[in-house]
């Protein structure tokens, strides 16, 4: 049976730099998460032998790269993060919640 | 490298009922891509032997299923389709583009 849902339903990050991640779909070793962020500001950096595709959907936010660079991202923006590319959080928008969809692919 | 883009520049219908793919990313047997309708009436039924999320971007959309029931999709709406779960595009808007993101499970 199909499921439904909606991106902007889900847990609300509690604090300010705080995160929340839902899990919506894990199959053939590739999942589908739902990340709410709000001001978030230096995050911690990430580094995944697995791709990653992920999609600004609310709100607004900037990823942090290992060679110093920044990418803006606003909604329907999205990035592919190819196996081993070191990455960060580095701003999210302080008063708005952020919603993501990453895929983490196989 | 990482790669950029905004799910809503992309190929355009050229025609009312007409729908476009783009395929952004490809890793690991899944598949990520971009499609774009406009006044779908009763598209093509696929029946896939693999899992399927799909989520509408911008616009408006209803999927149909093999047991007569439809599900209205909104902007942020997601729909997990499992293997072999017969589905189709019912309806789309009229008046604007639906863009959709769909990722191809393994």
């Amino acid at each position: 049976m199909p499921r439904f849902g909606n991106l902007r339903d889900g847990p609300a990050p509690q604090a300010p730099g705080a995160e929340t991640f839902t899990e919506l779909l894990h199959a053939g070793g590739a999942r589908v998460e739902r990340i709410a962020s709000r001001a978030v500001r230096d995050g911690a950096w990430y580094e995944q032998p697995w791709p990653e595709f992920v999609l600004l959907v609310a709100g607004a936010g900037r990823l942090a790269f290992a060679d110093g660079t920044e990418q803006a991202l606003g909604p329907g923006d999205w990035a592919h993060l190819p196996a081993g590319c070191r990455h960060r959080v580095a701003w999210t928008d302080p008063g708005a919640e952020t919603i993501w969809l990453a895929v983490h692919l196989p």
